[in-house]
This record gives C-alpha cells, structure tokens and sequence, in this order.
C-alpha cells in the first residue's frame, strides 16, 4: 500500500470513529450498529463495575450491550489526536484519546461519570468501508457521583 | 474531483474551523470574520433564549453578531472528529462535535455556560480560499449556572 | 515540496503531537523525550509560578522537568484542530487547542488544575522523523483549587 493509499484509509477510519461517536450520543443505534464488523469484540472490562460479560461479540449485541447502559443517559463521547497504524491494505490499528461525561435520568442510582482514558481499536476494510474489528478502553481518570 | 483533491480539501477544511475556534476565543473579530463567505448563515436559534434574530446574514454581520455576544466573556470552543464531504469542486459540508465553556465577568446575570453538541456546516471555496457559508448548533446537553 | 509530501507531513506531525500527549498522560518518559529534537526547547512562562527556569532546553531535559512536575499527578492533556504549515522541506510550525485536567495526591498543596490555551510550535525532519523544536504555552483560562 502506498503512502496515498494510506492517507486515503487514515482519513476514512478517522471518520468511521466520528461515526461511532455521533450515532451512540445521537442515539442512532442503526448506525452505531454499522461502524462495527459484524464478528467485532468489544472490550469493557475495565470500566467501573464491570465483569467478563463486558466482553460483547457482533456488532448487533455490541449495538444492544450499548444501548442497555447508555440508551436513556445523556452522554457525550469526544475523540482526540488518532494514532492509526494502516498494517495492511486491509487491516489497521489506532489509538484514541478519550473524554466521556454522562448524566443519568434523575432516579438512577448512578447520577454522573465524567471519565478520560484511551480507545485501543483494530479496523478492517469489508466491502470497500472500514469497520472497528476490535475496540478496548483504557482510563487514565475516572469521576463519579 | 479526484480522491488527492478531496484529501487537499478536507485539510484545508479542517483548518478553516481551527481558525475560527481560535479567532473567536482569542477575539480576533476581523480573523473571525474572514473564515465566513460573505453572504453566510449563521443559525443559532437552538440557543438558550434565541429569538428568530438569532439567524444572522452576512460574514461582517456574523462577526458582529458573537462579538456582542461573547466579545467580553473567556470562552472556549472545542472541535472534534470531522465528518467533512466534499460535494463539488467548490462545496462541502461538515459535522463537528463541539464542547463550550464560558465565564461571564461577575455583573453578568448569567456566570456560566458549559455544553456539548454538533455544529452542522457547509462550505464553499471562494477565490481559492474555504470559508463556512452556513452553520448550525445543535445540543447534545447545556449546563448554566 | 509539493502539496502530497505536505499532506504526508502533516499527518506525521499530528501523530506525533498525540505521542506527545500520550506519553505525557502515561508516564512513558523515554517515549516523552523521544517526541523532541535533541536541542529543544520548551517554554513554560506563562505558567503559573513560572520562572525563567520554566525555559528548558534539551528533549532529556525536557522530559525530567515535566516528570518533576507531574509525574505523581494523575494528568489527561488533550490537544484539538491543529494548525500546521510545513515550511520547508524539515520545518514546520503549528498552533494547537488544548485543555489539561490535573489532579494532585492529596498531601499536595495543590489539589487540582483545569486549564485551556494554545501551543504554539515549531517541528524539524531528523533523521526521517518529525520532532518538536520548540513549544510555547498560552493560556486562554486556568482554574486552580
């Protein structure tokens, strides 16, 4: 692959992420469904409260997993300064810094989470349109209340 | 127009914004004004307590218009993850993610502002520059103190 | 240099910025000097506090002063919309948004930092790769409790 071919998918992932973070704070679950591989593996495990079921397969159950947490949360999801790695004409990995502040419904246990960590993510080109093949958050800081 | 135009113009694009996110927060108002074609739409009627006259015409009208909105409260505007398409050799359009913080001086009746949403933009390329010919907030969450 | 090897550059550049602040943010110290030219220089003036020795010269250096600073504060430097022109074929300049969360241990006499500015940078071509010649922090707001 060639250093333009490369641009060309770095730009195309840097959008898919964009994708995946307007469609979840959107609440466009079609779409959040869409900017994954259909065999992709979401890894949640690290987060608060967490168990080995943080672990989602299929981009229809990881879409599912998603929106049974967050569905009816206010949340804001920003990405920042990718570091994507084109492995080959099909295949590619990236980092992302991460900001999420969320605010539940006023009878939640839960009332707010503001949290910074980074997105470790692997792409792959299906039918032409890159999709997140595996996705795992780290935090560096995690704020509750 | 051709994959290497489009790479050329989505840059130039993302420039665009960065200087008008750095021009209104350092109050550089004839900057601010340069980064809108001068026939542009501002609509920022989703605003708290926007009237109809909070669709503004005209680039110097524009510049005028945040000016004496914000010309005297520290603020901060954030872009994140573009989603530009070029449509034409000569028009675009594109969604940002955006984050706002801003400090009124203590008479203000209001103190603060701190929100999130989507700018909703196009963009047209006039006399070889890109400049923002219509933009549009749209809310995600908005706290006010 | 012709308008392909610029687009390369800046996305080398941009890169290279997120190594910066992922370094920062995880402690990774030998990365963190990597990301400077050997003769560097960072100006931290307009810091709180800042000194004349808030001026350090040497990417070594560079990267014991800002462990000395915060290498026990849990710290998330996020960085927005650069502004890169690549001024030679081994030069460049940027200006960077940027926003910095810091949380001091609790025996500090600090406790936390919430800041918004701008980088404002020069970057040379050694040896293949771009790194930071010189790095200058403004500030636009900085909250301190």
């Amino acid at each position: 692959m060639d250093l333009f071919e490369q641009l060309v998918a770095i730009e195309n992932i840097k959008r898919l992420k964009a994708r995946y973070f307007r469609c979840m704070d959107t609440k466009d679950w079609d779409g959040f469904a869409e900017v994954f591989a259909p065999d992709a593996v979401m890894d949640m495990t690290s987060e608060v409260g967490a168990t080995e079921e943080a672990i989602t397969k299929g981009n229809i159950e990881i879409a599912a997993f998603v929106r049974a947490h967050v569905g009816d949360v206010v949340t804001v999801h920003h990405g920042h300064t990718p570091e994507i790695d084109v492995t080959s004409p099909t295949t590619a990995t990236g980092i992302w810094a991460m900001e999420d502040v969320l605010r539940w419904p006023e009878e939640a246990p839960l009332q707010a989470l503001h949290g910074y960590g980074h997105y470790h993510e692997t792409y792959e080109l299906l039918g032409g349109s890159w999709r997140i093949a595996t996705i795992r958050l780290t935090r560096l800081r995690l704020d509750l209340e």
